[in-house]
C-alpha cells in the first residue's frame, strides 16, 4: 500500500475569474482521497509562500468556503509574479523548495499557473529527481491569454471571452442609438499580451458585417494605420458608427507596442500613461475628426466572475481535480489539459501531457483564424471560441452584490530557519 | 367619452441599461389603453426624428419584441444629444413639433430623458398651450447620473451602481491576491458628470475599512492631492494595496476638471469627459512610485444590461407605464417620479410632479452622504443606494451571449414638407 503523503498547492501569475475553481478542484480531490493524501498546504502568495515557509493549512477551511471558492474571483491564497531562475543561476531556491517538501513530508506539488509556472514545475521535478526526493509535480494550467500549447484552451480564457464579447456588444447597442448626434467611434482595449485570443473573442459579439465590433486589432497583425483609417471611415459612412476592439499588445511595423508610444501628448502637454485605446483614439481624431469614446477594461475583464462561462468554470474545476488523480496514479512533470473531442456538440475530455512539451512555448492565433484583411475573425475562430463561452454560472448575491469569500488562511507554525 | 388620440414617444440624451424598459412600459400601456390611445409613434433618434418627421410606427413591432426591450440596453429607437433652444431663440422648432402633432393627431407626448429633456418637455407643453393645441406632455425620467431633483432616484442609476460596485469588488479581489509582487494601486474611473452618485455606488463594495475600494474621489469634493497621497500610502502600508474609485468630474481647487485634456464640448454645452484615471495614476507614480493599473469603464457601465438591478428595471418600466396612465388621467407638463416609502424593507411608489419643479435643476451628493475626510461614503449614503441595486434581472442568452434585440423600426410615410 502507498504511504500517505502531504501536498502543496500554489497559485502563480496573473489571476483569473476561475483560478479558484481549480483550487477548489484540487482541495476537493485531496479531501476525497484522504486515504492517500494527508494535509494539503497552500503557499501564501504563491511560490514565495513556499520558499518562505508561509504555508496555509487548507484543512482548516470549512467545506462551505471551499465550495464558495468555485464562484470567487482572484487568487484566494494569493498569487505572485515571481519566476524562479534557471537551475544554474539559482540552484539555492530549488533546493529550498525540496527542503520545504521534506520538512512537511510533501509527496505532491500542484502548481497552478501559465507558461512560466509550467517551466518552474518542470524544474522542480528535475531537481527533486537529481536530489533523490520523490515528488509528483503537476502543473494545473491557467491563463486568460489562452496561449498555452497542447491544451485546446486555457481556463480563465472562456470567462474573459464571455465578458469582453458581452461588454462590446452592450457598448455597441449604446453607440448604435447615439451616433446620429454623438459618439461615432468607440474603442475597447483588452488584454492578452502577445496573443490575440481575447481580442478575437470580441468578434463573437458581431453576427453580421454591420454589427459591432466592426474592427479588431490583433497583436499578431502589424498595425496598418492607413488600412485601419479606411476601415473606420467605411464603417462610419455605411453603418453610421464604428466599434473597435484593440489588443494591448498591438505593434507597429518596427515591432514597437503602440501603447508604449510616449510621444503621444495631450492638449495640456501631459504624456498618456499607458493604454493603447487612447493612442488609437488620437489617431482617429487626427485623421478623421470623429467624436470618440474609449474604454480600458483592465483587471475588470479577468476578475469578472459575475459573468463567467459555465464551461470555463467546470473545466477549471476538473483540471484541478483530475490533476490530483493523475498525481495519485503516479504522474510527475505533467499537465492535465483540455482535449476537444467534438465542436458540435461541444465535447471535451481531460488528458495529460509531459511538461517538457508545454513549458516556454506560446500559442498565437493561427493566420486562418483572422479574416483576410486582418481586421476581424474568420469562421474557424468563431467556431473555436463559441463553445468556450457557453453557459452562465452566476455567483450568489447578497445585498445586491456578488457574495465572494475570503478564506481564513491560517498559517502553520514555521519549522525551518528563514530563507534569504 | 374622450376622443381617441395618437401618441409620440422619444428617447433623449445618453442611453442607459434600462431606458428600453421605460419604452416597453410606455408601449405596453398604450396597447392596454387602446380604447383611448390610437397609434404610438416613436421618434427615430429622439426629438430629431419628430422634427424631421422620421417616425416609427410602434404598432408594427410584435409583442415579443416589446417584451424583449425590457432586457435590451441602449436606446431601441435611437436617442440624440440635441437640446431645443429657448422659445425666444428658436420658436420655429417648437412650432414644427406642434405642426407634426397636428398632422398625426397626437394627443400625448412622452419624452424619456434627463434634465435637458425635462426642460424641453415643459416648453413643448407651454407652446402648445400658447397655440391652443391640446397635448399631454409627460417627461419619463432617465439618467445614470441620478441627478434629477424630486425623484428619490433615477432609472438607469441602480443598474450602473450595481455594475460599478460589482466591478470594483471583483478588481479588488484580483489586486488583493497580487499586490505582494505586483500592482499596488488600482484606479477605476466612473461616470456621473458633476454628481458623485456613481462614484459613491463603488463604496457599496466595501463592507469594512480594509475592503476595497479604499478611496473614492467625488466631483463634489475638491481634489486634495496631499490628503489623497497620504491616504493611498496609508492603505498600501496597512492593507498592502489600495483601490481607488474616481469620478470623471473630479475638480481641482480652481474648479478645473482634472481630466480636462479635451476641450470637446457636446451640443448641450457639456464638456466631453473621460481620462481622469490616468491623471490620478500619474500623480501616484510621481509621488509614491507604486506600481499601478487603471481602468476606464466608459460606455461599458451604462450599457451593462447583463448585470442590471431588478429594482431599477422594474422602476424604469413602471415609470413608463404610469406616465401613460397619468396622461390619460389628464396630466400635462408632469413627470412621474419614484417616492421612497420606506428603506427597510424597501418600498416605493410612483407619484407625479410638475415639470416646473424639476427642469434645469441638479441634485448633488449631500455632504452628509460623504465621510468626514471626504474620501468615502457615509452610512446614510449606503442606506440610500443599497435598495436600488437589489435583485438580478438577467437577460436571456444565446450562443453564450446576451440575446438583445433590434426592432424593425418601420418608418411611416411622410406627410409634411421637409423641415430645415
Amino acid at each position: 500500500m502507498k504511504i500517505k503523503k502531504n501536498a502543496i498547492y500554489a497559485q502563480s501569475g496573473g489571476v483569473t475569474a476561475v483560478i479558484n475553481a481549480s483550487a477548489a478542484g484540487v482541495i476537493n480531490a485531496c479531501r476525497q482521497y484522504s486515504d492517500q493524501i494527508g494535509t494539503l498546504y497552500a503557499g501564501a502568495n504563491g511560490i514565495l509562500g513556499v520558499l518562505n515557509e508561509e504555508l496555509i493549512d487548507t484543512s482548516l477551511e470549512p467545506q462551505s468556503m471551499i465550495d464558495a471558492l468555485r464562484h470567487t474571483p482572484g487568487g484566494a491564497f494569493g498569487s505572485c509574479r515571481y519566476k524562479l531562475k534557471s537551475l544554474e543561476q539559482n540552484r539555492r531556491e530549488y533546493e529550498r523548495l525540496i527542503e520545504i517538501f521534506a520538512a512537511y513530508d510533501i509527496g505532491y506539488f500542484f502548481y497552478n499557473g501559465g507558461n512560466d509556472s509550467a517551466d518552474t514545475c518542470l524544474k522542480v521535478s528535475q531537481i527533486a529527481e537529481e536530489l533523490g526526493y520523490p515528488i509528483h509535480a503537476i502543473h494545473v494550467p491557467k491563463t486568460i491569454d489562452n496561449d498555452l500549447v497542447v491544451t485546446d484552451n486555457c481556463p480563465g480564457f472562456g470567462s474573459v471571452a464571455k465578458y469582453v464579447a458581452t461588454s462590446i456588444r452592450e457598448a455597441g447597442f449604446d453607440l448604435e442609438s447615439m451616433y446620429k448626434t454623438s459618439t461615432k467611434v468607440f474603442i475597447l482595449e483588452v488584454m492578452g499580451r502577445n496573443a490575440g485570443w481575447i481580442a478575437a473573442a470580441c468578434g463573437l459579439a458581431s453576427e453580421s458585417e454591420e454589427q459591432p465590433p466592426h474592427i479588431i486589432l490583433f497583436p499578431e497583425i502589424t498595425f496598418d494605420e492607413d488600412g485601419f483609417i479606411q476601415k473606420v471611415k467605411y464603417s462610419v459612412e455605411n453603418y453610421g458608427y464604428c466599434v473597435v476592439a484593440v489588443s494591448e499588445g498591438l505593434k507597429d511595423r518596427y515591432g514597437m507596442e503602440l501603447s508604449a508610444s510616449q510621444h503621444t501628448v495631450d492638449d495640456f502637454g501631459h504624456h498618456q500613461l499607458g493604454g493603447v485605446a487612447p493612442v488609437i483614439a488620437g489617431i482617429i481624431k487626427k485623421r478623421l475628426g470623429y467624436k470618440y469614446h474609449w474604454a480600458v477594461a483592465d483587471y475588470l475583464q479577468r476578475a469578472a466572475r459575475h459573468i463567467a462561462s459555465a464551461v470555463d468554470v467546470e473545466q477549471a474545476y476538473q483540471l484541478g481535480f483530475k490533476g490530483v488523480e493523475m498525481a495519485l496514479a503516479g504522474a510527475n512533470a505533467v499537465m492535465p489539459y483540455i482535449k476537444r473531442v467534438s465542436t458540435t456538440p461541444y465535447q471535451w475530455s481531460i488528458e495529460q501531457v509531459a511538461l517538457k512539451q508545454v513549458a516556454n512555448k506560446e500559442k498565437f492565433m493561427p493566420r486562418d483564424f483572422i479574416s483576410e484583411d486582418g481586421f476581424h475573425i474568420a469562421e474557424p475562430c468563431r467556431e473555436y471560441i463559441l463553445p468556450l463561452i457557453e453557459g452562465e454560472d452566476y455567483p450568489p448575491y447578497k445585498n445586491g452584490l456578488p457574495d465572494y469569500v475570503r478564506l481564513n488562511k491560517q498559517h502553520v507554525v514555521k519549522k525551518l530557519k528563514d530563507f534569504n
